[in-house]
């Protein structure tokens, strides 16, 4: 078996860095390789984790919620070289990702992701949805501005979303697409709340609960604003072996 | 003073029962006669409350949220005359209301009152309203089970809904359906939240912040499961007295 | 199919700006042109919505949620005739909003709109109601700081508000306002419950919560310190067609 | 001082029943004697805490949250004499309160609590707040049904509201009465929000948090439904000494 | 194009019951036929909608949140021939669930889903997704009673977990095994709430929020409670057509 | 009628300031001036407020929720004879509160009021009800950081405590100060929940509910950081006329 | 595997039972055996996971939140032998719990656990505590209905309380309690709030949130009414070696 | 009386110092000395009040939640000498927190305290539990970064854990760390919910009510983000006595 020969005893599947204990064994386990939470943690440690990562053998690392000031910090340590051997750095402002490493490979998954957002304002979270599912391997067809207040928006694209593996919808406010979509096609749908709006929206709980509560079958939910967590689990889906190999 | 004038002595617009104080000047303050709240009430005190305000000079009088015991009582010390003269007494169950008096009036109102509904389970909420739109003069079309998980039931009935004075959606879950019907109309949207659903719907706390959020003008909100309120927001609004006797 | 004879290919109802779906064929099926929440978009993005608004025949946009920076911006774009062909911008700060295009029409509704506040600080939120529903071509009567603490600055002004056509109610902290005035008056009320106040007024959750739990029937409740939403719910009521054209 | 006196070391202030430990110093404390709370108690915990106070010298105790049927239990250990001496037990079952011992004493306050309430489901809470400072000892004004939704009933009585030495105003759904009443006088009011409502009144939540954000001075609160804790600050007002200066 | 030919006039998509809008067309739009909720509905009410889905051609139709009583009711007018044709009627009491028409057809997805529960009383809601995904045709793994108290007892099956499709979670507590079970595959993980516990598990509450806030990337969230959706959501990953087909 | 003659057109009892509507009979009808809450008022507006509130005759006007840097902009208008007379103006920064006219008046109440806080972060909402208090005439005895972590400290003030009027007692965190002084005293205890604390303290939501639902009698609550609540309400108690038997 | 050596296979550690996999390996691992949650299964799945742990070695079992019913049923299948072999079963009705084999062990633990409670009906939940720490072997003190409204009751045990090895708090309302006990001692206190109270006590969530914010420091909470999870946690901390065996 | 003969007049247990009073009987009574909680008060009443505390007998003092700016002005008053004599003064800025005076003592507790955090971003809180832990004389183990998305983490400290005294975990999110901690092992573990995460971990709740649910027993939970009270608890528990045996 695979997993045995690569898991020897001089890899106990993790590094300790001292502030952080590194998940190299992850792309193993799961398919995907360790992502980097940069909120919380220093640019150098942001770099250092990434060059553990990228050593250890992954090919590239995905870094969510990164402001633009740690971006351009971490990218002196490692894309400008100050930090040791260059290595790329593409940082995506509006999403708040950076990718470290090469560049996404090319779309291998069974079919398209499709993003869906609800508004402008939502935008931010939906390309962090489609990033990380670029990232991880999937063709990504996006669909935006498209909320329920002027629904012939969305039923002009009925084909496009109907031919879809599976279609995440950004929405804040109450969330209202999420319903509307998944009873309009039979894919999985994901849906993402954001914190979008005022007032009585609750920075996103209303969406939650409103996504969590729909009356169309098939949605199932991730954390307000997480985008990253949405591209991840559609990717998981799209990758999924399918039938016919077997 | 002109209050003086109408507030003769013996007329204080109440009568005071010792258990309650029977507002008989409502009629004339707001245009539409006290309403008697069954909840918490007994059946002789409603009875006694109607027969008030019916011999204060008010046509007819509704009784809401009465159970059917309390209906049984109430219609025997009514409408039975075993309390004193009969009393005409027309409960309908799945609304959980009564009508004391003379039947409703013809409808007098601009134009048709629409209540629509998301699910079957949302019916008797949507009744409360449209029985009590009927109470208060008004034409009433029922659009019921049109939830958005099949939204070509909606669409269906587009010119319908295009052509109401005023629209009440009673919906439950995640309450999106007021969002889309408000995005297809011009006509106000009265959205009545209801405690249909189960688990994250939170008893009609996520319908209400979600009406409450709607991402489409021209909603506003009742309270959860206040079908009367609703009916009785939308009779004032059916009843203003337009442009025309300017 | 019918739908596809109103929506001709070259009209599809929205135009696609790459950030954004605009929706150009609101006016059309709800009566008022769409309106841009300024909130978390740019000021170029801004200008750029409201020029294809005007473009596509809307006499006039309304912009909401635009603090003063980004007003200067838009109106150096739109305006001053940096972005193109200048065009009219009136920013209202206390509001925070602004009109693009023509001024505001003539009103054309059946009657007035009251705006009545509770507070001083509630009056952004009030501002906000009233010049959406002047913007919308209403009459609009202002009634501020009239709170129930006070209660006789109110009744002073009794028969002002019975004359009313609909009346908006903005207040905050516990919001009884909404209650007294509905108590008052047949005209629909809708409430506005707003942010003001502090610790246990809950940034208007207070406000909203017993607003929507009026024991007073005809009160219906838009979002928290949502004065657009009201206006426009205000408007749409005021301007409804009345019985004459049967 | 008269307090060394009576607290002899043979008298620890308690005693130890093994399911409960009496506080049998309370009155000389606070001026008030225990009372039992009955919920969670059985009926014969609760007679032998009453006899142990009265024999430790208490000439009455109030018995509150007693349901009928425990209040039987309770009567025929104490009144009946089942359970030894027969003592006096008076039970009022709207309020769901019993006296045990001698009937209240003759009001010794220095004026007249006035009990408001703004509807008749609140009715049972009000009496327990009455009933409560007329066990101890106070002079109550009864003011029911008098909501804001007719506030010229309110109006009517505001004379004998504005002699009242304190007022106690017992409201459920949005709670407004409250701050009403605080706007029109100047003797402290203490607001019992009140369960009466359904939906958003959220079990008396509404009320709670309206009633502590008063925009009128003078307004404190006790918890949901405790007509009991209204009585008894308002007793302990009432009782005040007043100028020691005479 | 396909759909057109199937969509004759004559086919609206739906059939108006009165009490009803029976959505037709859902299997044809979503892949998965009309399923009822039986809460709120009468067990007559269930019986029609049954036979009006069956006789629109649907082979079988799922009642779910159906108690005993009203199986029995809804048994006696479907499967004893009492309201008509006899028609299959099969019961699941733990699941609360009934399948009408013919029993679940062959597995004919990818895969197999594999359903984890935590404790013995979540099984009610883990069985609920067990059968609904098998209804729908998918093979079934089930995994219970292998919460973190007792870490090895889930770490025993491993290999099981790893080979899966899709996972679906169901826990209620802290729910913290969604987050292990993530961590350890990288199939999709759907996880479900359930309102097992006391206190401060509030109803599942903690665990919803516990599980949309997984440190492990890969889960999302249906409501609580909500075994149907969770199996409806795995049925489609597991049905999704594969890279094949291209 | 009564109203009428004190009420001449002369005085109606408010002036209307364009952004306010002044209400000058407060101290009429409720024995204390109206009070001037600064927040979301800007410096001018206050000082044109107060000017109006002294000319009307009240001797001195209390502004709340002051900044140290409106309130230097407020002086200028007022003390400093920049926007007209010159008027005492005396600000408190840890309380902030400024005291616009004469200074607070001789003490007039019955006894004195006590002020108790727990720690030493509550003690600006502490100095916000004392000098509050001290404005209306009250003499004040301040207790603070004594909080129940270490009980002894309160002990040792036992007298103090037991011969004051009327205790106010500031908290936040979990607020056990408020029942154990109520415990202890027979006055009535005004309790101020305080949004000191981190974490579960939930910004003064946790003492504000324990205070709510204190096990000890005699203790009702006014808002989270609501020391001029108290303070007011205080002042009510401590100047009531005592008994009229005299 | 190291594992593996000390799980042979004919020891996983767990017994499957279909409905529940059954954790033998628990006592190994915590040093104290499985313990059964009653709530949610039925007497037989009681009975027979009791079986199942006492017959692998456990030499008693704790059955918590059972009620007479169940109690009854499952002592017919365990000590009454109608299911097997006899074994004994004593039901403790107040605390809701059976302990099934042999009776609890003599103590052996370090010291005495205290019990405090604040309320005689805080009882119920500090028997399930004290029972359940005897079960596990350690001596108990009990010290009930002490709460901080009479707080002499409490002083009056300082000594006791200051000698105990560990102090579990039992308080409903605002849990007060534990702040006090918390500040009396130096050894830990382990706070249970309870459900007891009613109102704003809101089932236990204001004790919980206010002892989680205690201004003693060390304090620790378990969830709410979970008297068992206090006395386990005792105990495990009164049976810790202690520094002798170094 | 007892008490009397312990506290001297000259010893009152406490010194007053204006704006505090200071605890200074506190190690007597619990075995560890007052600790000041920085937030909220100025860096010179800190001062102050360190110096308080040293001068009155206590060797050194802790001083938790101090921001930088703080601590360097405290440090110039205490340790520079400008404020006095010299004092020692070690702050750590990633727990937030310093001690003043003598360095933490020698290791004098029953065994070693493990301090295990989820993530790199719980490190703060980490810091504070075990530099509070270690301020009190007990030798610390931390276990950083080991959360259950990657378990083999946590797994592979499998005896380091199993043999320590008491365990700490630190944990944001979804707090699952908490539960399978306490399920490997048997001795107390005390959970620190952190405010780590973002959208749905709610500041923190969504980990102290997980932590609060956890389904293995031997878990009790303090504040949020409260690391020091974590460290105070289980010093506590490694300091008491052991066995009376002796």
């Amino acid at each position: 078996m695979e997993r045995a020969e690569r898991h020897e005893p001089e890899d106990a599947g993790f590094v300790e860095l001292g502030f952080a204990t590194v998940d190299t064994d992850r792309a193993r386990r799961t398919g995907a390789g360790e992502v980097v939470f940069g909120a919380g943690k220093t640019a150098s440690e942001i770099a250092e984790i990434c060059r553990t990562l990228l050593e250890s053998g992954q090919p590239r690392v995905l870094v969510t919620r990164l402001d633009p000031e740690k971006a351009e910090a971490a990218s002196a340590l490692l894309e400008d070289g100050a930090g040791g051997a260059p290595m790329p750095f593409a940082y995506h402002e509006r999403a708040g990702l950076a990718i470290v490493g090469e560049p996404p490979a090319e779309p291998n998954g069974n079919g398209v992701v499709c993003v869906v957002s609800a508004g402008t304002s939502d935008e931010g979270v939906a390309e962090e949805a489609a990033l990380t599912a670029e990232f991880l391997g999937n063709e990504v067809a996006r669909l935006y501005d498209v909320g329920v207040a002027g629904i012939h928006r969305l039923l002009a694209h009925e084909d496009r979303l109907a031919s879809c593996q599976v279609a995440i919808v950004v929405a804040g406010m109450e969330g209202a697409l999420a319903s509307v979509v998944a009873g309009l096609i039979g894919a999985p749908v994901i849906a993402v709340p954001t914190s979008v709006g005022y007032g009585s929206a609750f920075e996103g709980i209303t969406a939650l609960l409103a996504m969590m509560s729909s009356c169309a079958s098939g949605v199932s939910v991730v954390g307000i604003d997480n985008g990253f967590g949405a591209g991840y689990q559609a990717s998981a889906i799209n990758h999924l072996p399918g039938k016919a190999r077997h």
